[in-house]
């Protein structure tokens, strides 16, 4: 369970933030940023990068530009150092973690965490796409992986993997927001209008097979699915707990976002939105979610590259906290302004 | 001279990237940076910061909160370390290059390269901010800096320090663009609406005092002043002349790539927005630019921080292009969207 910020913390930081040598908050949301690692307790950059992928059911109803065998190739393209995320990483200094929280065919390379579920959800368009012991399951073991970071990581960076899953995802913004499937849908990562009308279809068929779907949000979760999804839910709900900062990724992670935030309202306090990604729905999921984005870079490819390059913001952040001359101390006219 | 980007490396690295293991186009801005990058000719960061100071006369008409002597003290504080931008720089590992322009009371410390081109300029409300021979001089002295540079740098980001210079640069926003002080008066580092009427009131006075104005930049850039801001435009224009990406900080910065873009306009396609700043005029600018500012983070300080935080961008970008495996090499199915 996450606890609330430190509020005391935060007050300092706001009153040592306000004695370094500009004027009052005038490096923006920089400031914000250190006033919020500092209410979680972080003052050190140990990045991990957590990359969840698995295959949905979805695809049998042709919502994807990609087949679902694109899924398992990449995550080995992750592991191998090709994938925009493992340069990203490589680049930023983060540790990156490659989970197979349910992809159909199974992944023979050790350096990818074997987490499976399953072997690929269900349609949702045609019953639930998990069984809420599934989803449990898929939970408990993302709170697993986080336990385990919180050993060596402060900061946990979201991305997901998964052919399809932007159908889950806008499914799940759907049911959770209470909103109409048109105006959580968008082109993913690469359907034309013709794709798009094809993907609500599919989601408003999804709501339809699984109604009603009630007000827990596991149930929701299940029905609508995605392994790599609820994975995701349990890391973010573990990293809160185990007070390390948790940076979203785009449209996918924001999903998985929701359904922590209705499990326990208070891992927002914890999470920072990288970026906004134009999938119509993102921004829709950020508000509800009380979050705003740091970048927004047109970014589609999830993999947790949008959550990867707001890292240095992050390392700024504590750099200006930290090192940053006083008024006092470097002997500038201070105005109070 | 500014020379055209490489159109044939600008399309063999849009070709590369459209090989590489995402969907085309999905990592957004940060492959037209690369493209951009590639066009100017830079694969590698090796980035100077380069933070020109210089005092207004148009403090004498109470436009600022803060006092003149602070722009001098801030110039000690870069070089001593304790600076915003001094803890950006060596946490980016950026080469900070502190220049005096012009500030009123000279700083005896090595560590400022002194280029001082007067000691602070005249009100401009009440005739020339500066002769425009002191304007050339000090264009003269930033192509210099430039080609320095250019030995040992690939990428040059721009600040300014100077009590009064966002007055300086709604003047020549103002000029410029041919827009009412209104539309490009904001509060700067600290003032409140009265303080904000004043400033457009001593804009107003400064457009009459120097009017006819004429359609030489130069002019108008003597007329309406800063010696930071004059310095800055001969960085941009020596940068771009020697193929150096030329990062913008913020508003004031603004009006010295607008003066650059109307004494060379090929000098826009060296430049990258960094930010948007909440200065009202800098939207205007940007736009009159064809620039789109890469982030947005309610910066208002200047120093160059918002180019500062814009680096790591830039820096993945290159990394991208570089780093990345292709559909064939990795294995990945490509459908080509």
């Amino acid at each position: 369970m996450a606890e609330p910020l430190d509020a005391a913390a935060m007050a300092a930081a706001r009153e040592e933030l306000d004695r370094k040598t500009k004027p009052r908050a005038s490096l923006g949301r920089l400031e914000e940023l250190a006033v919020q690692l500092a209410g979680i307790g972080v003052d050190e950059m140990r990045p991990a990068i957590v990359v969840a992928a698995g295959d949905h059911g979805y695809t049998d109803e042709g919502v994807s530009a990609y087949p679902s065998e694109v899924t398992r190739q990449m995550l080995l393209n992750f592991v191998s150092g090709g994938a925009a995320i493992s340069v990203l990483a490589r680049e930023l200094g983060a540790e990156l973690v490659v989970v197979d929280a349910g992809v159909r065919e199974p992944v023979d390379d050790p350096r990818v965490r074997a987490v499976r579920i399953g072997a690929g959800t269900a349609s949702a368009a045609r019953g639930p796409a998990m069984s809420r012991d599934d989803a449990l399951a898929a939970i408990a073991a993302g709170r697993e992986l986080a336990e385990e970071l919180a050993e060596r990581c402060t900061v946990v960076a979201l991305g997901e993997m998964g052919i399809g899953n932007t159908t889950a995802a806008s499914a799940l913004h759907a049911a959770l927001l209470g909103l109409e499937p048109a105006l959580v849908c968008g082109p993913g990562t690469g359907l034309d209008e013709a794709g798009v009308r094809r993907k609500v279809d599919v989601v408003e068929r999804a709501l339809a097979a699984n109604a009603p779907l009630g007000d827990d949000p596991v149930d929701v979760l299940a029905a609508l699915g995605g392994y790599e999804i609820a994975f995701l839910v349990g890391v973010a709900l573990g990293a809160a707990a185990q007070r390390l900062v948790v940076v979203l990724d785009g449209f996918i992670v924001a999903a998985a976002a929701l359904v922590a935030a209705r499990l326990e309202p208070g891992v927002t306090e914890y999470m920072v939105a990288a970026h906004l990604s134009p999938e119509p729905g993102h921004r829709l999921s950020l508000e509800a979610l009380g979050l705003r984005p740091l970048l927004d870079l047109d970014l589609r490819l999830g993999e947790a590259t949008g959550a990867a390059l707001a890292l240095p913001l992050l390392r700024s952040s504590l750099a200006i906290l930290r090192d940053m001359a006083t008024f006092e101390s470097a002997h500038v006219t201070d105005t109070g302004r």
